[in-house]
């Protein structure tokens, strides 16, 4: 119903790269048994369907015409040319970047939010639950809950419940139930309410939390917004909807450029594009970005929990190659970027824009015209605190420490 | 660069209206003479171009290129229909909204913040100074002088800048300077402080402010967000996209409806549609809705100022109602919205979603198909303390007061 549709259109299919792939990535593990993962220890947490397509060896997964049909509201997502800040770089490089922040959440978390609700529905799960930090994901759930008519309950890390009211507001508009984490609903709440009234939380707690009623209540299941081989195929949208628009325009990436935290978004964009550089298409330089402070693919072989394997697994590969910003560097692109293109950031997509300012730079050096294509995961609508303190010069480039991913590692639960 | 464009394609003409009226609306008066307005009594507030469009009678201008550069970061906006919507509403009508809150503002405001920080570049002003309320014509206005380098000064009402820092931190990313009003770097600032150190601030004073320092800089110019005629203009791009939107659609629009507070987003809707009328080709009914607490129209006669007097003029001539709808039935149905077509809308637009309910719900019994039109002019991601409060059940409906009017415009300076 969407008229501002073509020339590009949506997707029919996902595109699940682990059909083209040499060597196939590593089973999971079950984290008590270390034999590898059998369908049924997770369906507890998810339907059967997202199950299949977390394992399936299947290159293409037609798309429901129920998920399409929402999709309509905000894809195609538009593929915009960088014009004014190529000017303001005084570059000769054609910068390109895929815009996911027109999404009603604001960010590409909606493009698999939508189909998991939607198989959750489809097997009668009345209830969903999961657990968010900033608020990007609970919202996005929230959305395609209240959309399919399910009950959603998100557990936010308190921090984040606290100091970011916007995000959890924008989730009981739509209808969630929404508690700080940990909360006192549920055993690993309590427990940790009980060495520590007031702790923060963190997205590990925030995890067991929601794992936790789902595995407890029949008729609820949980959802998770990256890492999962399910999400990254679902994101495949942005890629397939964008190698068209690529072709229309008449251009071939010669650099493409994503941050990765979890990864879906970086997969959402790549893996497509891996596959036709897999078919000898196109050769272009696959790049993720991640922040220096929190590093996971440049610190190789340490498989942070936080991280896609199959991204890892991609990289293992040689596919892709990864690089780290410290975020001073990014939030200085993102106001280049504000202010020349006229979009605010998302803080994770100034990760991808201060490295294709760094690749553009370069080009002014060597007088190469290349074509680099980046992805703008999502807007900073509700992260202009951030802004605030880079504008105050209150931010700080935090260096990696080992103590502190150890840290941050132990808060991060086994699934089962 | 946009690739998400066609079919509809951006208008290469604003339209106006006052060209196809058989009684001409009166000439503005000087504030302090009576006497009409002369344009040099404007020239310096306002750039030439501006002044011109202000009181032409040319039926079409022409958008210029660069400003249509830049609405192809969001235009053509979508013209969506509220399948979702009607299925839960149970209605044989068909519901269709033009959603003018993908602009990087999130709101219709850009549509003329951009042409017209265009036309004061194009005569070389550097300064462009303005007031804000809740902050949606400040940061579109922010927006449209960063990309074109020109410097933004904004005088926001106190209360809101206290109370709604992200509108604040967005102006300040796009590189703005914003002043909590009543500031104390202008006569009419400090005059007010001087009686109330800690008054809240007003649009009024605000608009003083800034008119001010417009008036006693040579290179500085003021900008205003609604109810001239050459902001009406601006926004008719919403009305020619959708004439055409609707014609790809086969449909005919049998109500319109939008909000009126200033004006400007239900005369860019309507007027192009009203030009449609006027020559017989359609024959919907336009519907302006404005709240019953602050109402305008409805309440006929009292020309208050916060609303364009070219719209006041059209209604008075016959081309279109006005209803009055209280707060607490705008929230109902915003939630509604919002469960079901997944998109927040701002406060405003509640109002024109309000009321295409209602009219769905009179075709619900009466069993006609009607089709309605409806302006969804912005969201509503910094206005979510409200939908806090409405699902708190601590909003209240206010009733008009002929006092509290009086008191409203007491706030209103005159523009010399």
């Amino acid at each position: 119903m969407l008229s501002h549709s073509v020339p590009t259109e949506i997707p029919t299919h996902w595109y699940n790269i682990i059909a083209d792939l040499p060597i196939k990535p590593p089973p999971p593990l079950h984290p008590k048994t270390f034999e590898p993962l059998q369908p049924q220890d997770l369906s507890h947490l998810f339907p059967d369907e997202l199950i299949k397509q977390e394992t399936t060896n299947e290159r293409f997964i037609v798309i429901p015409d129920e998920v399409v049909d929402i999709y309509r509201l905000w894809r195609p997502t538009p593929l915009i040319r960088a014009k004014r800040l190529e000017k303001l770089l005084g570059t000769p490089a054609r910068i390109y970047y895929k815009y996911e922040g027109v999404s009603p959440a604001g960010s590409h978390k909606p493009n698999t939010a939508v189909p998991q609700v939607w198989y959750n529905a489809q097997q009668g799960v009345k209830n969903i639950v999961t657990e968010t930090g900033a608020g990007q994901w609970g919202s996005s759930l929230a959305f395609a809950t209240s959309l399919f008519g399910l009950n959603c309950e998100v557990w936010q890390v308190r921090a984040s419940y606290d100091q970011k009211p916007y995000r959890k507001l924008m989730m009981q508009t739509w209808g969630a139930t929404v508690h700080p984490s940990p909360s006192d609903i549920t055993e690993s709440g309590r427990r940790i309410l009980k060495m520590d009234p007031s702790s923060p939380g963190s997205l590990g707690i925030a995890i067991s939390e929601a794992v936790e009623v789902a595995a407890n209540n029949e008729d609820t299941k949980y959802c998770l917004g990256s890492v999962l081989n399910h999400v990254l195929l679902h994101q495949t949208v942005i890629g397939e909807e964008c190698i068209k628009q690529m072709e229309a325009l008449g251009e071939t990436p010669d650099v493409i450029i994503g941050c990765t935290g979890g990864g879906s978004n970086f997969a959402g964009l790549c893996f497509p594009f891996i596959r036709e550089k897999l078919k000898g298409k196109i050769n272009p330089l696959i790049r993720a970005v991640e922040p220096t402070a929190c590093p996971s693919l440049t610190r190789g072989g340490l498989r942070y929990h936080g991280m896609a394997p199959l991204i890892s697994h991609i990289y293992e590969l040689g596919f892709m190659e990864a690089i780290a910003i410290p975020q001073i560097e990014c939030f200085q692109g993102a106001i280049q970027f504000a202010r020349s293109e006229g979009l605010i950031p998302a803080p994770e997509p100034t990760h991808a824009i201060a490295a294709a300012i760094r690749e553009a730079l370069h080009c002014k050096e060597s007088g190469e015209s290349k074509v680099i294509l980046m992805a703008m995961c999502g807007h900073g609508h509700f992260d202009l605190p951030a802004y605030e303190k880079y504008l105050q010069g209150a931010m700080v480039d935090l260096s990696f420490s080992e103590d502190k991913m150890q840290a941050s590692l132990a808060n991060i639960p086994h699934m089962s």
